[in-house]
């Protein structure tokens, strides 16, 4: 039995970034679905793994955690030696743009591209209507970013340094529904863009998760 | 002459933080101020500094870094042997919950805190006019994630653990002005949350950051 639980469900942005981790570095777990419209994440035991009643949890051993930004990293540092390093080992400066490029991804790309993603796949998924001056005005900020991201990928290879670390892996799951929409324009008009959402979704354990979706 | 440079002004909840981390490292820099009014953040030299156009930016020696989370979270990690450790120096777990709480002030506080202090404080100070709508949405929302936070602080002095730490430090700006508002009631009618904000806004430290503002 894999000591390393999932609480979650494949089609979830956050569940994805935490599972692409987990397959980065080759870990087994065993995933746990999460029944999100009989409302099971909003009451115990759920609740207790995460008072926040949101997925993904993970649980190690006897250790709980929640927010997929802080259990990628955990696995990232806790499982230093196995797979993708995720932390590219080099100097003070990779290890500051690391962490730089983590908050962007956080507060700058996500924060527009999962409200993006949530009008373009989601609404439509739960039956709601796509609104769309609200796509306009979030493809307007998202491209302002991906400008900044187009001259950062002239750079380097990928947003951090010239190795894939975690600071890419986190824009994975936004990326990847917005390329199955009109949205996917804001990164195929940008050559660097482009090819650095190309490196990062064909990366195996990538796939791995988009299998998952699959079953 | 300082080797660490902070280009930001002290009304700046994002500067604010790397002040106070600064502080409670006891480490020696220069505050350079920007001039906001005039839009210098959005134009050269501070884009090439941060092509977001936002403050703060840190330089240390020939490293520049930008969001103010990155920024602390370097300032805790290069100069852990200086002054307040602010990665409680534990076990497995304790790190594990430091995460998962950075998270949470990053991904559940502060972006409903932010926006409450700014219809409540920044709106006035710019000449706009409050939202009574948005203010009783916002503290509706803030009230839930306090009782989370009640629950946690029940069981450890500090939102990670025992010690104080970055996650409880993040907290400190947006805490500061909502506390001189009268949304102040959503602190102190929680006995733990209150003891936790007053053992954090009398840190030496904290009060160091709130007098720059007196200048």
């Amino acid at each position: 039995m894999a000591s390393i639980k999932v609480h979650g469900i494949p089609m979830s942005t956050a569940t994805m970034r935490v599972l692409a981790a987990l397959y980065e570095k080759d870990l087994q777990f065993e995933l746990i679905p999460v029944d999100l419209r009989a409302g099971a994440h909003k009451q115990d035991p759920f609740i207790s793994l995460n008072p926040f009643g949101q997925i993904p949890v993970l649980q190690d051993g006897d250790l709980t955690l929640f927010e997929s930004r802080a259990i990628t990293q955990y696995i990232a540092e806790e499982y230093s030696e196995k797979g993708e390093k995720l932390f590219c080992p080099g100097c003070k400066k990779v290890k500051a743009a690391t962490l730089v490029w983590l908050q962007v991804e956080g507060q700058q790309f996500d924060p527009i591209a999962s409200k993006l993603a949530f009008e373009r796949v989601f609404k439509g998924m739960f039956g709601m209507t796509t609104d769309p001056a609200a796509v306009l005005d979030l493809e307007s900020k998202l491209s302002k970013v991906l400008d900044i991201y187009e001259a950062r990928l002239s750079n380097s290879l990928f947003v951090a340094c010239d190795c894939f670390t975690l600071a890419d892996l986190h824009h994975l799951p936004a990326i990847h529904y917005l390329m199955g929409t009109d949205s996917k324009h804001l990164f195929l008009s940008r050559p660097k863009v482009t090819e650095w959402v190309n490196k990062i979704t064909t990366r195996p354990a990538w796939g791995k998760v988009i299998d998952l979706q699959k079953l």
